[in-house]
């Protein structure tokens, strides 16, 4: 299989973790966002959004890290990534959606550019707004997981959800969200990077990451 | 099943449509998100974002409309609103997510509201907002729907991709978008709505609608 993503994009890093839970090997073509590499037309072919990730398993070509994840989860059923009820899975799913449709893409590359070029918001603004989603999500998310989780965000192994979260607590660290508020978010995001697939698949280790 | 919603809101017209594929029966509670109804704490209880819907079956409270109508999916598989091969199904989620992700949270309520009070944008420029982020969509879905549609936006019959594609039209037409670059999205969403199930979700057939 081929990933195609980016370092710091943080659904390509939730398709890296699930991945690495999942035991599959894959290579990586990335696209640097800064630069709108991924608006080349040989990746255009791929995915017509232009977005990362892609994942390209033989004549397969996926697009969308949520509708990648469940193709993986259907595909390549061990370890699980979805509980087995499916009250339980519609949980880690709301899960998934707090994050993955309201608190992302409200703050990832593209919705930033366009804040300052459309809207003429200034870098403080843009931090700002990109926090508020973030502190949002993860308000909604804090009592989910205080209720249903047990070490990991559902439950006491990883599902989507810790892959989701994972990636996410990566950009609150970045727009300088204050974390104290989710003890029980941050409690299970430590767990989840604790883990091997979690570590390998953090952007620092990924073959295009800038150098420190 | 009752089903707290808000007759203008894109997610929860999703899950009316999806119940109504269904044959399912259902009440509505309906929360007024202009005067900000759903931030009541009765209604916090059971949906942590307070955002509309909440479907609550017995005992079980599903929210987020992505995870609810995979509930459905597997708690009432006939008819399917997703194909039976995994690659086909990770077709229809990722044209939900372009939607569901992508799409609609760009431009919600909750969002629009913020535009204004966060970055001082004047109605002109949030009504660009939001039409500048259904057309990204609806670009990217066009080909897909191009690609894969027969009839309905995947293949032949109704699928959560349709789900997802009528209420976004819907939104489409307040923003006024210009719907004439994606003819083969259009097409798919005009036999879509034809369908009783559709008929009946509409926002303008719901108890809280406001008086034509």
């Amino acid at each position: 299989m081929i990933l195609h993503g980016y370092w710091r994009s943080g659904a390509a890093y939730r398709v890296r973790i699930a991945l690495g839970l999942k035991g599959l090997a894959y290579d990586q073509v990335n696209h640097d966002l800064r630069t709108g590499a991924q608006a080349a037309a040989g990746y255009t072919a791929l995915n017509t959004q232009h977005l990362v990730p892609t994942l390209v398993a033989d004549d397969t070509v996926l697009t969308q890290s949520s509708a990648i994840l469940e193709w993986l989860e259907e595909t390549h059923p061990a370890p699980p990534l979805l509980p087995a009820d499916a009250t339980a899975r519609a949980i880690v799913r709301a899960m998934v959606a707090i994050i993955g449709a309201d608190t992302h893409p409200l703050h990832n590359l593209r919705v930033l550019k366009a804040l300052a070029s459309d809207l003429n918001a200034d870098p403080i603004a843009v931090q700002r707004w990109a926090a508020r989603w973030i502190g949002d999500g993860f308000a909604a998310l804090e009592p989910l997981i205080a209720q249903y989780g047990n070490g990991f965000a559902y439950a006491d192994t990883p599902t989507l959800a810790d892959c989701f979260l994972v990636p996410q607590l990566y950009s609150a660290e970045r727009f300088s969200l204050d974390l104290t508020p989710y003890p029980r978010l941050v409690a299970a995001g430590e767990k989840a990077r604790a883990l091997p697939a979690f570590a390998a698949a953090h952007p620092s280790r990924q073959p295009d990451a800038d150098q420190a």
